[in-house]
């Protein structure tokens, strides 16, 4: 299998099944997942088979779409207590991933203008609205990478932490956007690729992901990426984000507000790239986003026969972490790049 | 076995070997190595089986010591020049330990003074040299740990980074020395260990030792340091370094720098424990300090049985960064609480 060729995330009306790449098995196993009952893809989503905020919006609208689609609903009231039931068990399954909860509102909304319409004729606009995220996802990630270029120059040092890239998105990804775009325009970037523990997001499929498109790629631990900028290889900072507050504070893979803190002392500037809709309009700032807490084994097993630190050890296992907007320099969005005050632009994006 | 009765490095006079806790096995595994001959000594060192500026030092006056011990020699000639011989052997085990230097010079200094005496008698006096390096570092961390409680206060969240514990000295350790110094007084710190990638010291030792000890330890990843200080767990960091400038800047395990700007951002205090020793005043600045380089599977494949990135990947891997004196609040070491400007009180204190 040719890896540009794999989609991330996407609908196989034939075999009534989600489509994912197991991101869980990469860099090691290319597995292609068909999943067709809601345990499989909700399990999928928790457990990271599919990851990355843009890809999830589109997976949880696909599923969705196929809770519903051979479903027999003797009313109307049923087939939306079905769908709303269906809504909240996958808006379980990531706490802090905004784009789910948008996606699957996005669905409901569908469904509910069309309350008039036959139940077949809801589950046509609804399977024809999933593909429209996401196609729409990646007529946004095309836009970011353009938005992004003008900030960039060729041959610069780029940093990124966790995977937001294509295998976060459906195509081109969100902070690689501005990298595949710049390479296929000869700007040939150097990448440095933050591991990002625990998962290694960074290690097994940024690092993966860049190499498998030929771009010149370097994996570094997250400890280091202070060395890597006092020695001046980092010329600007690119991550994408699972939501954004109103007043910017940006809530991404943990550790990203640790790259934030060093990227201003080295004077740096740090880019968040997102879709526009990545901003929760509804959040003002990030005290309000929950951070989920995940098991304690992900930091002292990982993959290992033997385990890498004492049994019963105590852990710190945060999911995510806020940077604050004072941090951020700007954000590359698909409606454009947006600097501070970050409130009042957002808001004139709207 | 019980842990407290393991010395990190010990001489065995009986059978002609230095004793070392092999901390590459631990938490899994508790093997004490007597070791002989000198590859698997310079084998130790550079596989990080005894690590730990402190302990190196006088695992490499025990071995310089064992490397004469029982040698023929025609005459005071061939005995210094194989007494120097062996001295850059060990010496380019670690290239960035100052320790190791300085213990190496501190035995052939002794043997330099004796140089009109028999070689019976200079081999014996450097088994006392040897051993009093050993006691001197019992007694320097004990100092350390009493200079460093003036600075902290009971229940203190105190992060530490890598492992400078009593598994990196002798006993007491440095960065730990207030630590057990302040449990046995009641101050009962919530310390936080960073496991520090890529060999996952903090994981593996620090949560080990101060686990056995009955501290109250928590794990975290590298990445998740600025998401605890935001949230107010931490009061003082607290880390041991291999190599102190005149100016202060200090050479640490990688990923110290990071840990120094984000306490900055975070108004939380930057201690750097340990013996004054450690300054090193043949050098002006961490511009003089080499970084060592090591290699990319440390990164790669650490104990994996299958690898976590994708093969033949680019990787940084530098075992060291140096913390700009100006993020450093002050150094705790045996000859008192040191704080800036640096050279000035480093002068003082000589």
């Amino acid at each position: 299998m040719n890896f540009l060729n794999i989609p991330t995330v996407d609908l196989d009306d034939q075999n009534h099944s989600l489509v994912l790449l197991d991101q869980t098995l990469l860099p090691n196993e290319t597995v292609v997942l068909r999943l067709q009952n809601r345990q499989d893809i909700f399990e999928a989503i928790q457990k990271l088979r599919v990851r990355g905020a843009p890809a999830i919006g589109v997976a949880a609208a696909i599923a969705l779409y196929l809770a519903v689609k051979n479903g027999t609903f003797s009313c109307h009231e049923s087939f939306f207590r079905a769908l709303s039931e269906t809504k909240a068990y996958y808006s379980a399954a990531r706490p802090t991933a905004v784009n789910l909860f948008w996606a699957l509102d996005r669905m409901e909304n569908t469904a509910k203008n069309a309350a008039d319409k036959p139940i077949a004729e809801i589950i046509r606009l609804l399977r024809e609205e999933a593909l429209l995220i996401r196609d729409q996802d990646i007529e946004s990630c095309k836009k970011i990478g353009e938005n992004g270029l003008t900030l960039l120059s060729p041959g610069m040092g780029i940093l990124t932490h966790c995977n937001a890239g294509r295998l976060a998105a459906v195509r081109y990804g969100t902070a690689t956007a501005p990298i595949y775009l710049g390479e296929e325009r000869g700007y040939h970037f150097h990448v440095y690729a933050d591991e990002t523990r625990p998962l290694l997001q960074g290690a097994r499929l940024t690092a993966y992901e860049l190499t498998q498109s030929g771009i010149d790629v370097t994996l570094l631990c997250d400890n280091m990426a202070s060395y890597a900028m006092q020695k001046g290889l980092i010329d600007a900072v690119l991550v994408g984000c699972d939501r954004v507050a109103l007043n910017g504070d940006t809530a991404n893979k943990i550790g990203t507000s640790g790259v934030a803190v060093l990227a201003q002392y080295y004077h740096i500037p740090f880019y968040v790239c997102a879709p526009y809709s990545t901003v929760d309009f509804s959040c003002p700032d990030g005290g309000h986003i929950p951070v989920e807490q995940r098991s304690a084994d992900e930091v002292t097993q990982l993959w290992y026969e033997k385990p890498m630190a004492p049994s019963g050890i105590s852990v710190l296992n945060p999911a995510f972490d806020v940077t604050p907007h004072s941090l951020i320099t700007a954000f590359i969005t698909d409606r454009g790049v947006i600097r501070p005050p970050f409130e009042v632009h957002f808001k004139e994006k709207l």
